[in-house]
């Protein structure tokens, strides 16, 4: 499929050159998985995306209307990812914002990216990067435009057959994936690190926080260092566009793809199935 | 004036609603002072510029020779701003640059900010924000553009006889201001923090380290807290835009206007006059 952009709720590709996504990275974004021809978890994807243009002074008036309406306007396919993107918009002084800015709405549909063999079939490999995560409580969670530090992360490693890499923070605490977040299993105890000073609070994480205690007890949350990971039994990432990745190998060593990894796939594709 | 925008060489207002400046803030600029018709600082800002590019893995192919290109073509007024911006280009897979991307080049001549009384005669009045930056040594110094932590300060006040904020890292140590890098000095010595974990490396910044010492001795680069700085006998904040503005109010204390601030000011416009 050709990507396809809204801007504003109009048929475009460009974006005022002023805008302050582009000059300091005052925006957000959310990436979509559409299946079924429907937006999946987006009641989750749309408050996330609220709180963030709160916590970076971006207005929010009748911005949920306007992102749905762009979104009812779209012609969805049956399988796409959509990447809805808000801005404060163009404008403001240096770095004050000045006045009250119009934000930008981005909306791009394309395909979902896919894998020869899916990892989420056949596992992930894995590998730590060595670009760490700066601590900054005040952004921590979002999914804001400042993401140098995944760019980095994801500029070490160019091998196809390497599907993610691992970020701690600049303590050397285990934090997540490039692009994913991370669960793994000690025993039978589930575990993903905290991220109240770095990393995306992602939507795949909330719903497998809500879904893995009903499986397989408590998930605990807390600092872990790369040896402990390293030592889990049972390893997974997830995102909303790769949904879980069972992880095989992490840093050359093999891991065998456990059953609660499978039933949460399992229980995920269920759950598109009746929701989206 | 009314602001004249170049894109890649060609006046224009806009840029691709993909472009990895405005998704993930990969890219880095410069705020050039204009005076008597010529750029000030030029082979200063290229070489932060392009150092930045590279750390970033944006292609620096050609950019200095198409940059001065742009600003050749451009009719530079006896007095302005030139912000020179330039992102990695529009494309890549996610986080990932799978190919090589052009960069994207957008130069924008405004007037230089003028207020009245100017605080570089007057005197600045400065407040402490509560907003810290994260240490980050991978981008430490370098002027990119993911710049939320500068906009969350700078919206912390709103009064027009603030002039400016100074920031502390996530350890309480002294940074900088939230446009402007600081320098103060306690009896005879002068002072200026450390940028090794995070702030900006300012052209000014690095004019004031190469004058200071021929008039005043050393400057010593350290770790600050707060409570040192307003200990001070004189302080200013520079920039490129603003140059040297010395400090008059810190957080409600008052300070008088040094001599070696006004002296350094002094030499700042001689400079000027001689290299611009």
């Amino acid at each position: 499929m050709t990507p396809l952009t809204l801007i504003n709720g109009t048929p475009a590709q460009n974006i005022a050159a002023n805008d302050r996504g582009l000059a300091y990275g005052q925006g957000v974004f959310e990436t979509l998985l559409i299946r079924n021809g429907s937006v999946c978890f987006w009641p989750w994807h749309l408050e996330r995306l609220l709180e963030g243009c709160r916590r970076l002074g971006i207005l929010t008036d009748g911005l949920q209307q306007q992102l749905e309406a762009d979104i009812a306007g779209l012609s969805l396919p049956q399988q796409a990812s959509l990447k809805v993107l808000v801005t404060c918009g163009a404008g403001g002084r240096g770095y004050a914002v000045t006045e009250n800015l119009v934000p930008t709405r981005i909306l791009t549909l394309g395909p979902v990216p896919s894998r020869d063999p899916d990892p989420a079939e056949a596992g992930a490999r894995l590998l730590w990067c060595t670009t760490t995560l700066a601590q900054q409580p005040l952004l921590a969670g979002l999914k804001h435009l400042n993401r140098l530090e995944q760019v980095l992360a994801r500029a070490e490693w160019n091998a196809a057959d390497i599907h993610e890499g691992l970020t701690c923070d600049t303590s050397g605490r285990v934090i997540e994936g490039t692009m994913s977040n991370l669960f793994f299993r000690i025993g039978e105890q589930w575990h993903t690190p905290s991220l109240e000073n770095c990393g995306v609070a992602g939507i795949l994480r909330r719903w497998v926080l809500e879904r893995l205690p009903g499986l397989a007890g408590d998930v605990r949350m807390g600092e872990y260092s790369p040896a402990e990971v390293e030592a889990a039994d049972e390893l997974f990432v997830c995102n909303s566009l790769i949904g879980i990745w069972p992880v095989v190998e992490l840093a050359g060593q093999h891991y065998e793809i456990g059953a609660t990894s499978r039933h949460l796939q399992s229980l995920l594709n269920k759950e598109y199935d009746a929701r989206c």
